[in-house]
């Protein structure tokens, strides 16, 4: 590139090397540190996966329980944080609460030591544990219900569901959300993890850099792609409509919403994952209905694009709305448990840009006014 | 580049067009907007610079009066804030404290409308007005006095000196802050901008992304080089030891704090103006020990550095320190009032950003593990 030219958005660039994922999008797969996304679904809890990405290497059996310990220890909310909670205006978005609460809980003494240069913070897992405290407690504290504590004997995702409805998930409930965060774990550069890298490669501590990422992913472009499904969903009402709206929808040039992945040219193996949990929720609810209406968007779409001669492909994005309904999870909460999620990847990268840091710093190529002369106010 | 070479750091690399800031290292030029930075020191207030940055042009007068209004009427902290401040921990960093406040005011009501993709976000002001606000309650909470009002009356620099000490500064030393805040308003690109920019090209709120760009400006590879320009003067402790201490400090290749400047090859304009306010403040407190001793280190070190051949000039940070100390704000608050003073830049790039937006999403290069087998843990 000439001095004047650039890549926007720095599409193409590469901004640093990185062993925590990766993406074979024409073959539609995503592998973990070299391991696949259909393996670590069936066989890998969320806490597991976490170790994985943190550790570079699959825990023994010890390990595992003591790392899983220490991740259920650090659930609990101090009251400080339980108080911007329930302060935080009914106004505002539980993505800008989030990013708030993980710089705040930045200041918590015990982690405090951990935060220089050199530390390899895969001590520091409040940020991971408390993600889906928090947007359980908001969720509480918004229907004017109590905080719960949480247990240490259920799951991750299990105990987001128990918080967040105060009851015990089933064994199926807490393994299908389980699942759900490992598929969103980590997913290589984009906005938000690229982001995390940048805030880090200052010396700033991880929770400020997972803070910063939060905040990229609140933005539109970015996150809540599977809240526009389901608001889609809503739009169609039920599978007979499909047709008669896509007939509509691409006359008018709108996009369907969760299909196609500007990486995965072939399916996405998260969403065939995601299909099938969603199947067996459908089953055990004995409603079918969101199912179906999926379903029936994703046939009918894919058939009228083939004509075309572009085949498009379900992304994540495109059955896992439905899933998070099922579960009584809230749509304005689908982005911050994407967040919370993916805060485990959002940590390997920060660990991985600590390890072989130049910070990030490009050019800015000006194009403005020459120089000037400023008067004062009263001259001018 | 090839494929498998790339720029650490994207050092280089340009990442995009901007208009805020023009910087002419060789020559020791900074521009806002076209204007020279002298010129802005000596003839616009904070809020004028604020203006001139936003709107991209010099306000009228009562275009001025209208938007210093607006500013003033912002800078008060609501109830929740206030109690987010006092319940902060003592081990925490203030600038943690600052993120974290920036991002939970995004969800102010008034200004929750403005935050669109295509919002120009010229009338979300709060996160600027507020800055200064919070760093002072900080201080007072901390030292176990409670809440100024803010005054509207003062100028933004004068009315965190009035907050921050519960009594009115002179007019000298407002115009002193005041002027401090300007000459940190803009400063082009580096992590902290990028971070505002990245997290703004996904259509994130401008608290948010300002949030964001306050946690890069905390790692301490960006920050806080005048906390430790302060330090070495404490380290010195007179201006009869610089010699003795330069010699010792040279001799271990210890950095000398707030000398040099990745830009400026000349002396950093910014510097000039810092170190007159510094000889005014001295003058006016009779006591000229901190001018003489960074006097001293000044000219020591550039003499032996000439020896070498090897020009070196201070920087903002150099002067900015004793500037700050003079006026009673403690060395913690140093980089938290760098990110109040730059809020105003972010700000101007967010909206460049958002103008002509593209999604920074660089890639990233794979050099970790082929795929392999993931085996249950029990199994393994």
């Amino acid at each position: 590139m000439t001095e004047t030219t650039y890549a926007k958005g720095l599409e193409g660039v590469i901004a640093a090397e990185s062993e925590v994922c990766q993406i074979d999008g024409a073959n539609g797969k995503l592998y973990y540190r070299g391991y696949s996304i259909e393996e670590l679904a069936k066989y890998s809890s969320f806490e597991e996966t976490t170790y994985l990405l943190l550790y570079e290497k699959r825990p023994r059996k010890e390990e595992l329980e003591d790392f899983s310990q220490r991740m259920r220890e650090s659930r609990g909310l101090q009251k400080s944080v339980r108080n911007m909670i329930r302060d935080f205006p009914p106004t505002g978005s539980p993505m800008e609460l989030l990013q708030s609460v993980i710089s705040y809980l930045s200041s918590s003494v015990e982690h405090q030591i951990q935060h220089s240069a050199t530390c390899n913070c895969r001590d520091t897992l409040h940020q991971i544990s408390q993600m889906t405290t928090v947007l359980a407690t908001y969720q509480r504290f918004r229907e004017g219900k109590s905080y719960v504590e949480p247990r240490s004997d259920l799951s991750q995702g299990a105990n987001f569901l128990y918080m967040l409805r105060g009851r015990e998930p089933t064994p199926q409930e807490g393994r299908i959300f389980d699942t759900c965060l490992t598929l969103h774990a980590e997913h290589g550069f984009n906005a938000s993890t690229f982001t995390a890298r940048v805030v880090a490669s200052t010396y700033s501590t991880c929770y400020c850099s997972i803070s910063a990422a939060i905040g990229a992913l609140a933005g539109f472009l970015h996150g809540g792609a599977n809240e526009r499904v389901m608001d889609m969903v809503d739009e169609i009402g039920t599978k007979d409509n499909v047709d008669a709206w896509l007939d509509k929808a691409l006359g008018e040039r709108r996009k369907v919403m969760g299909m196609g992945h500007r990486v995965y040219k072939a399916k996405d193996p998260r969403s065939i994952v995601m299909e099938d949990m969603l199947a067996e929720l459908s089953k055990q609810r004995g409603d079918s209905s969101l199912c179906d209406i999926l379903k029936q968007i994703e046939t009918s779409f894919r058939a009228r694009m083939e004509e075309k001669g572009k085949p498009i492909y379900p992304n994540v994005d495109f059955f896992s709305g439905a899933v998070y309904a099922l579960l009584g999870i809230p749509r304005d909460l689908f982005t911050p448990v994407f967040a919370a999620a993916r805060s485990p990847g959002w940590l390997a990268h920060i660990l991985e840009q600590r390890n072989d840091n130049r910070i990030f710093r490009p050019r800015a190529l000006y194009a403005g006014s020459e120089p000037r002369a400023y008067v004062p106010i009263e001259d001018r």
